[in-house]
């Protein structure tokens, strides 16, 4: 696997900084770390160093405080939202209980500034402001039926994209690039996450049930927004705005009933304009690459994005 | 009040970085912060600046992070301990709901990052990290009988000294003091901070309980370990032991109980042994301050350290 040595160095650091007494709260602290995650937000963050001529090597100890910034948000969303499994175990707090899972994210979140580069430290902090800010709307959206659009657009951008923004703009600051630069791969980082976010949501209704490893139409059957039941909202008119309303507001949902939501999302476009949205942000996100120097780093980004508008799960 | 315009201008600070959207997560994170804290951290800070020569005014931005730091473990520690009041109001958690007052919480924890001189960002992160360290000891020896001494040291340190330390460390580091200044004046924060802690433990026993604004003894009522607590069951024996540990582990102390506990903890020296435990602590953060400058700054923290010792509730 490509960038398999770089992984395992930013691992090495996560671990070494979660060593330490007492016991149980840095098991549970290092519980989610070890569960495997694809470290995607350390790899961007490398490679924008490499992609203004930087090294690499310089950017791994703020590249660790991203994956542990990212690790905190994990653990934390999973108390607020009250999921018992993440990344194929029990949460942290389903583990450990609430008060040491509250615990093991504020370690983690200390942690990362223990370890991150002080020249990104300004970065690190408003993108994790933001983070806070994007749950608590998601969370709000939740009681609301009224949600538009620019507010669900809003609330993903703080909620994932900020972050792989400060990603970038971390690696190619200490990578030693120019104003320009940080600028516009962070534009990269941020165009990407939208997109990423966006095509999470198109999957959750199109892709093979079993890569998804969740239900199709999961979001419709759990009565959570996103961009597809949004602009569905917005776009079905009379009978069927009438049927899908109801299937979305009934308690409980046959397979049959979830299917049908689905189709008429499809029939009225939705699917189709989100799929649109997605390769735009994809595309901003590319044209975003011309500040950086021809290198491999500028190809995997490159890759990276093309791979994301492609997966099927 | 002596220090009025300096509170004012960290509390300036602090407000101003709470201002934005979602109104009720940032209503949370405010919540506490106007309740009215004595701000001891941020001052000790801009005094330990002077203290080495340094204008305080250069101290401003990291005080105010000591202090939202400070604020943040307020905020968890109330979910964790389910305690629903504090300063005199809801705690944030009564008031906004947990998942609200977790994010608050972390809020504060990411806008302290954002406000801080990176130059002390690792002093504060790595307090921080000691914090919940304390914080995780302080719920595991709820449900332990065997806590020595040392282990209750150890954790009076990590939950409220360390804090102290990194808010002198911080100050005079950003006054561009000596290594040996910062280390001293370091030492003087956490030798007040275990003095400060004991001396809660005393006050809880011994002080009026109008002025203490809590019940005399609350923490045998509770079943919480304090160091006095602990030394008296290292020192009584025989008929005495057995009482007193009868009155600890009843669910239901009637007055006299609570009395008759404390008097047992008043003859078997107990509390003289803790008294002289504090006292040695503010001689030790006295002889520290032989590093500082002579300066209104030096005279203004052993009022603080004389203060601490001498105060009755």
């Amino acid at each position: 696997m490509k960038y398999k040595g770089d992984r395992e160095k930013v691992f090495n650091i996560i671990q070494k900084s979660l060593e330490g007494e007492p016991r149980k709260l840095y098991e549970a602290a290092r519980h989610l770390c070890q569960a495997g995650g694809k470290m995607i937000r350390p790899m961007m963050c490398l490679m924008a160093c490499e992609a203004v001529g930087g090294k690499k090597e310089d950017a791994l100890y703020s590249a660790a405080a991203l994956e542990m910034t990212h690790t905190f948000t994990l653990i934390h969303d999973d108390i607020m939202d009250n999921d018992l499994m993440r990344r194929g175990r029990p949460s942290v707090h389903a583990k450990y209980g609430i008060p040491t899972a509250i615990l093991a994210g504020d370690l983690l979140f200390s942690k990362a500034y223990e370890v991150c580069d002080t020249k990104t430290v300004h970065i690190l902090a408003k993108a994790t402001s933001e983070i806070c800010e994007g749950q608590e709307m998601d969370m709000s959206f939740e009681e609301r039926t009224d949600v538009s659009e620019e507010e669900y657009l809003m609330m993903i951008k703080k909620k994932t994209a900020v972050l792989l923004k400060a990603s970038m703009e971390a690696g190619s600051l200490i990578g030693g690039g120019s104003e320009k630069q940080i600028k516009s791969l962070g534009t990269f980082g941020l165009s990407l996450g939208m997109a990423f976010q966006i095509q999470d949501d198109i999957l959750g209704m199109t892709a093979d049930e079993k890569k998804l490893g969740k239900k199709v139409g999961n979001d419709i059957i759990e009565g959570k927004k996103n961009l597809i039941i949004i602009r569905g909202l917005q776009t079905l008119t009379g009978r069927e705005r009438r049927e899908f309303t109801r299937i979305l507001s009934s308690k409980k949902k046959t397979d049959d009933e979830v299917r049908e939501a689905i189709t008429l999302l499809g029939n009225c476009g939705a699917i189709d304009y989100c799929k649109k949205k997605a390769e735009n942000y994809i595309k901003e996100a590319m044209d975003s690459l011309v500040v950086a120097t021809n290198s491999q780093a500028k190809q995997d980004l490159k890759d990276i994005a093309e791979y994301i508008i492609k997966r099927d799960y």
